[in-house]
Order: C-alpha cells, then structure tokens, then sequence
C-alpha cells in the first residue's frame, strides 16, 4: 500500500490547473432488452472527444464488489483511502446539512418518534412527520433545554423525521451506542460511552435526552427522538497538506459542499445553475490548482429508476463541459463516485467510467473514442482503485519528482 | 499485500531458465502530431515474435502515477516491493561508480563547491570542475587526509564536481545530515548524527571534513566539499535467498551493475559491445538459473529527447534477441524498468509495456501480435505492479508448488 508520506517527499508545486467534472452516480446498466448503459445512450460528442484525445479507464471505488455511499466515494476521487477515512455516519449527516464541523464536535443522527406512556417505541419514524413539523419541534428544543456547563449543543432539521445534533465541547468522545433499539415495542437504550471521553459525552446526551421527553410530551407522534451513528468529528488532512494544491468545491448539495470541506476545500457560494457552476469556474481559475465540480442530478435519476432523465443529465453536463477548452486545463478528469443504475434505483458495486484528458499531450493515447463503460474497459487507465485516479492526474500536471534515483 | 515468506515455502529448484531483456527507459509516447509511440515505431520482428506467441502486458514499477528512479524501478523487476526496500541516494551514487559495497559502509554523495574567506558557500558546484580536475583533488585528499582509528574511507571521482565518500567500519550509522546548505551565501551545516552509532559516523564525518578544509584551501573553486544523501547500505536478501534462483547480471552501466550485486547477483565482466554480451550470456547458459539483460541507450535518447535514436536502439536489440531462441530458455521476459519518453525527455510515470514468452507454451495466449504500448494493454499480462512480473515468470518456469492443497 502506498501511503500519503511516500508522495508528500515528491510534490512539486506549479501552476497547473487539474478540474475534476463529477457527475454523481454516473456509471450505469442497460435496462432489460437495452444493451446500452445510460452513459452509452446519451449523445455526448464533447466527452466523447476528450476520451478520444485522452484516456479512459473503470475506477473501482472502495474495492471490488463493494457499493460506496458518498462519503467514502468522494474521499476516494480526493485520493483518500476510503476504508482508512472512515467519516461517521453523525458527522456526514451534519455535512449534509451544511453544518460546519470542528474538531471539538461529535454528530449524531436523529429520528422523531412515537412512544407509549411506558416508554416503548410504537413508531420509529414518528409517523413520517413533515419537515415543517420538524423545524417547529427543533426550534421548541432549541428555546427550551438547556445542558450543563461545558458543552454547546446544535439541532438541525434533515427532512420528515429526521434531525442532526451536534455537541461541542473540549474533551468530547464520539464512542456512543444508537439510543435506536432498531424495532417497535423496546423502550430506547441509555446512551453509554466506551471510555472515558465518550461516557462525558453521554451524560450531555442522557441530559438532552430526559429534557427533550419533557419538552416533547405533548407532541404526540412526535413525541420523542432516538439517535444513532454518534461519531466525533476527525479532523482530515487538508488536500493542500496531502498534495499541495490549492483546492476549491462548485457543488450545488450540502453533503458533497460538506465533503469537500472535510478535506479542506474552499466551498463557494451555493450556484444557483450550470451557468452560475461556469462562471465560478472562470472567475476563480487563477486562485486555484485543483477544481472539484459536481453534479448531483445523474444520481438523483439513477435512484428514482428514471432511465431517461438521467440520459438527459448526462448531455446537458457534456454540453456544459465543451466550455472548459476555453480555459484549456493541464488535465482534465470526468467520471462520477460511484454508479447509480436506474435498473437498480439505488448505488451499485460497478465501476465507474473515467476519462482523462492531458492538454499537454502527456496522457498515452488508447484506442477508446467515446465515453462509456464498455468503451473504457479498453482504456489505458485500465482497471483501478479509485484513489489513484489523483495521483494520475497530478502526475500528468508534473507535479511529482522522480521516486528514488 | 504479498511478502516473501509467503512464496519462499512453495520454492521449487529445477534446470529452467528465465531471461530478463531490459531496455532501460523502454516506454514511451508519440511525439506532437504522432500516434505511435518509440516502441511502436520501431521495426521489430523479433520481439513481435515473442509477443504473438506469448503474452503482452503493462507495468506500474511503483505505483500508478508514479515516476520511479532507475534504483526502485529494477528493485521492483527483481520483485522487491521498491518502496519497502529503499535505497538511500549515497548507495546509491557508490553503485553508480561501481564501487563494491559491504555491509559495514555508509555511502554520501559529495560536491566540490566554493567557500569565501568566511565559510560561506558560493557555488555549491564549485564552478562545475572538470572530471580530471575532480580526479586530481580526489588523488589529494586521499593522499592527505587520515582518519583516526576505527574507520577507513574511499573517495571516488562521479564526474564534474561529483564525488561519492564511503565510510567503513563497525557499529557505523546512516542517519546523518545534510551538510550542503542548498543555497549560496550560508555556511554549511555541520554534520550531526540521529541515534548512537550516527553519531560515531558524524564524527568521523567532521573529522574528514576539517581536514579536506585543510588540503584544498589553495585549491579555488573547489576549496570545500558538501556532503549529502548519507545511508548505511542495508544488505538485501539475495535473489538466491528470495526465490531460489542463481542470477547473473550482463550490463555495461555500473549503477546496473550495482544494482543487480545490491541483490546478490554475479556481475559478469563489463562487456564492451551487444556481440560481447551475447558472447556472455551463451557462456554462462548453463551456469545460471536467472539472466539480467541491461540495455542502457534506450533511456540515454528518451532523456536527450531523441526520438529517432531510440527508435533505433530498440530495433538493434530486437535483432539482438533472436538468438535467444537458440538457447531456448524456459522463460523470455522483455520488458524496461520505467517509461522514458523522447517528448518528455525525462524518466515519467507510465506504465511499461512487458512481454513474457514461454518456450513451453505455458503463458495463455492472447491477441496481443505486436510488441507496444497500445497492444500490450490488451494483453494477458493486464495492467499490474511490476514486482510481480518476476513471480509470474518463476511460475512459467514451473518453480512454485500451488500453495494450500
């Protein structure tokens, strides 16, 4: 295995440019009777051409087999290893709400409930409550429980019935089982830390928890709140200390703007549109080295089974990605963090295609010419761990020396 | 990961034998306005032979995105893991001058430079001396300065105001300073060891170097030496301890030559011309059960940007191999230890075409029929580290048990 101390002796900086264009979920499968995926499907003249100057490839995000959730295929795409940085399941929900993490925080997630005079769950999910219902609840706990000394507590409605809850304070651990006991009938578990800084972090969570039942006793269905996937807030190495690029997030959606700010990226402001997503691009190419540009909506489709929409996703990314010759990056990347198959409508294990394009000519070219899973299984980046494909493009922007003499 | 001891149980030793050609800096790219590659282009009948009737391939020396030096990319086709084993830069510079070293040796790269009246460096490269000059100030210090007791010293001429120090003795320790400042107008650092027997090295060190101080004070530009890339010369398990097989190196350049002894191999006599080396290896045939063929000028044109001439090298050793087929050896390997591309005119981190052939007809064919980079890439080989080309060739030479029943 390589690890980051092994590359951080051979970073060189210079000006060149890498952009990273992520189209979420982007690798697919033929619906039955198609023999085409949706990348195959969509016509994408402008992919096409910079896999045919280029190269292409599969990246396998995690390992082969496994189907990633965002979190760990975005660190993948930054070079991370993303069974190593693991994020807890309570800090990538606080990502997803755009909350800003410090290293003195542990997340968890929350659920609204329904429980019975005896204590038991009847309703995990409080009935599926709306998200208006949740904010006004969440702004009820906020004005009414008050913890102890030495700690700060933050409630964020997600959607429906669910919440995020952070606790800030020095000394905090992130060592807490799910409050959740996962079926109807069992009253909620105590919240227990496994050692010494995770069990001061439960008697917080034990005092929000009693005032919240109080507070809540007369909001039946939602009348309770269970948490799950407590975990403390690790700060990562910064892609400018693992790399030395100066690096800088468009996304659109808070989990990946989050993300993106877990490893240390500049977040601009939310773009409103694929224009907008253009002109951040342009207006801040000088200040930066590394470009982290996502699309949500392949994904999005790819969940809801819609084949077609997706397709249409794609050729409005192709269409939006004919602009970046103007600004002619040292290299370019397309590719997504993991496959979304509408036949599927959910993450899948497949790999995912990639493209890379070298402005200076230093990609060995290979026989793909368009932009597509099969097309890419032919490609001279061949099959690999996704959080090569960084070190790839670094490498074609010449911004490694030489290992060893 | 796979480490020795795991194949080192399933070791068999039988009459095989297994040939490496390798054509240093082998890989390539085309050159603007091309589409092939110096391989590609070149004429080579024989070795497109070898391919169609074995299998091609390509391999990452380090890792993918990597550029190697020439000292891990050979540890790695001898199928040391290259980032485990690592060779530090003083050894490396003393292979390099074909000096023969011992276990009980640190290896420190030198530069005459210049100092003015205060000690403060003023041309870290003396004025880049001629190599008889060098030759002539090394002649001096050996002749003048004496080390108290306990240490003996080699100085050795490298070229210009290069010079290699060894340092030999009991108990002696690598982990020393650099004592070159990196910039003029700074004195240089004084040399400080980090543990116990560093520290019995850093003294000697001193010792040295106040009385070089001494001897070359007339002797403007180069009245001072800077000392960098200190390393103990850790004794690698030998290709006989690792896999069983007697090796022999037939290589005119001596960092190759330094190499292969690095790991235990028989150097033959530095041969004079392609005839000679050919002359060699049928004389020592029967002698050997592993065979390292070094082709230097490959990589000499692809770092002089020369593409032609690569073209040309590559095509004087295919005719060279078609003899191998007169000895028949069980196993042809044909592969570089790094790509040196002519239009980057520097070592670079593609990966190397390979070819592996099997006078029993053991390797599974595929429809790889010409010897390059793009039809390697739809080889039977894959795309894979190249540390493991050498356990897949043992394979074919049928020297492993299966492992487990």
């Amino acid at each position: 295995m390589m690890n980051a101390e092994v590359w951080k002796d051979l970073i060189i900086k210079n000006n060149s440019k890498i952009v990273f264009v992520i189209m979420d979920g982007l690798g697919g499968l033929p619906m039955p009777g198609g023999d085409k995926t949706e990348l195959e499907t969509a016509r994408t003249p402008n992919l096409d051409r910079y896999a045919k100057e280029g190269i292409g490839g599969l990246l396998d995000p995690i390992y082969p087999g496994f189907t990633p959730g965002s979190g760990p295929a975005h660190l993948a795409l930054f070079g991370y290893e993303p069974v190593e940085f693991n994020i807890g399941r309570g800090v990538l929900s606080a990502l997803g709400v755009d909350f800003e993490l410090t290293g003195r925080d542990v997340a968890a997630r929350l659920n609204f409930c329904t429980i019975d005079k005896e204590g038991k769950v009847t309703d995990r999910r409080a009935g599926r409550i709306p998200t208006e219902k949740n904010e006004q609840l969440c702004e009820k706990i906020r004005r009414e429980v008050k913890l102890s000394a030495g700690v700060e507590y933050f409630l964020q409605t997600e959607s429906e019935h669910r919440a995020v809850l952070v606790l800030r304070g020095d000394g905090l651990g992130g060592d807490i089982n799910d409050t959740d006991p996962q079926e109807t009938g069992k009253k909620p578990f105590d919240p227990k830390g496994e050692d010494d800084t995770s069990q001061k972090t439960a008697r917080y969570v034990s005092e929000f928890l009693t005032q919240v039942k109080e507070v809540l006793k007369k909001d039946h269905p939602a009348n309770f709140i269970l948490a799950r996937g407590f975990a403390k807030h690790e700060e990562f190495p910064s892609m400018e200390q693992r790399y030395g690029l100066r690096s800088v997030a468009i996304a659109q959606y808070p989990m990946y703007r989050g993300l993106a700010r877990l490893v240390g990226m500049t977040v601009l402001p939310v773009p409103k549109d694929f224009e907008e997503m253009w002109k951040q691009l342009k207006d801040n190419f000088d200040q930066y080295d590394f470009f982290f540009i996502h699309f949500k909506k392949t994904d999005s489709y790819g969940e809801d089974g819609n084949f077609e929409n997706k397709v249409k996703v794609i050729e409005s990314v192709d269409e939006w990605s004919a602009r970046l010759r103007e600004l002619n990056p040292e290299v370019l990347v397309v590719t997504g963090d993991h496959s979304t198959p509408a036949l599927l409508k959910s993450h899948s294990w497949h790999p995912v295609p990639a493209l890379l394009w070298s402005s200076r000519g230093y990609a060995r070219r290979d026989a793909v010419s368009k932009f597509g899973e099969s097309e890419c299984l032919r490609g001279n980046l061949g099959r690999m761990p996704m959080k090569n494909i960084l070190l790839i493009a670094m490498a074609n922007a010449e911004r490694f020396k030489k290992f060893g003499a």
